[in-house]
């Protein structure tokens, strides 16, 4: 299947961050315009799910140490959160800070600066 | 982006049936044998994301009725979980029941016979 972007991701992490830094601070994820409709029903404090590509990321190995870290044992891909799938797919469980028009504030996303967005559903 | 199919699901739903009462079933995620590796470290018990394509979904409105009863007033479609969506992706949290070789039996999942798996990861 093809998936196309709908939006993307803003915050200060424009480079390989640990994720935990990135999700302790606040996102924004901006929607095309043309999307903004679909978001009325969302409301403020909302748990949600943010689907997004990994664009970064090229190849995968189907055994991964954790974060990297060679000190850790290899796991399977999907036992871990890795952005190195064979499908570059992440998904993100945020909370909704704020919204306003095509801009959503949200707490919780590890997604770096320019992430393009696939989806936003409910939690 | 192009996401390609890992695997897929095999249950007794093999058309459009409510999701509350496919997710109330068992469902097995029959990943590709080649694949198989990429599963271990996976515990049963343990909640997993399951990242899927609605392949039989054509098309989308940004507003829509909630599971399509028409008593109820349109949301947006960011707001609702319906497969009819931009990027016609669905994730379920399930609970690992069972696992053998490239199989995971799974509860909780909502996805139709046949679905295509993209991703499996922790919740």
């Amino acid at each position: 299947m093809t998936a196309t972007e709908i939006g993307h991701v803003e915050n200060d992490f424009s480079e390989a961050s640990p994720p935990d830094a990135i999700a302790a601070a606040e996102s924004r994820v901006v929607l095309e315009p043309k999307f903004s409709t679909g978001l009325r029903g969302l409301v403020t404090g909302q748990k949600l799910l943010v689907v997004f590509h990994f664009h970064l990321s090229t190849g995968y190995e189907l055994l991964q140490h954790p974060r990297g870290d060679s000190s850790r044992p290899r796991r399977g891909v999907f036992a871990l959160r890795s952005p190195r799938r064979p499908n570059p797919i992440g998904v993100t469980e945020v909370e909704l800070v704020e919204m306003e028009g095509n801009v959503l504030t949200v707490r919780g996303l590890d997604a770096l600066d320019g992430t393009p967005i696939l989806d936003i559903k409910p939690a």
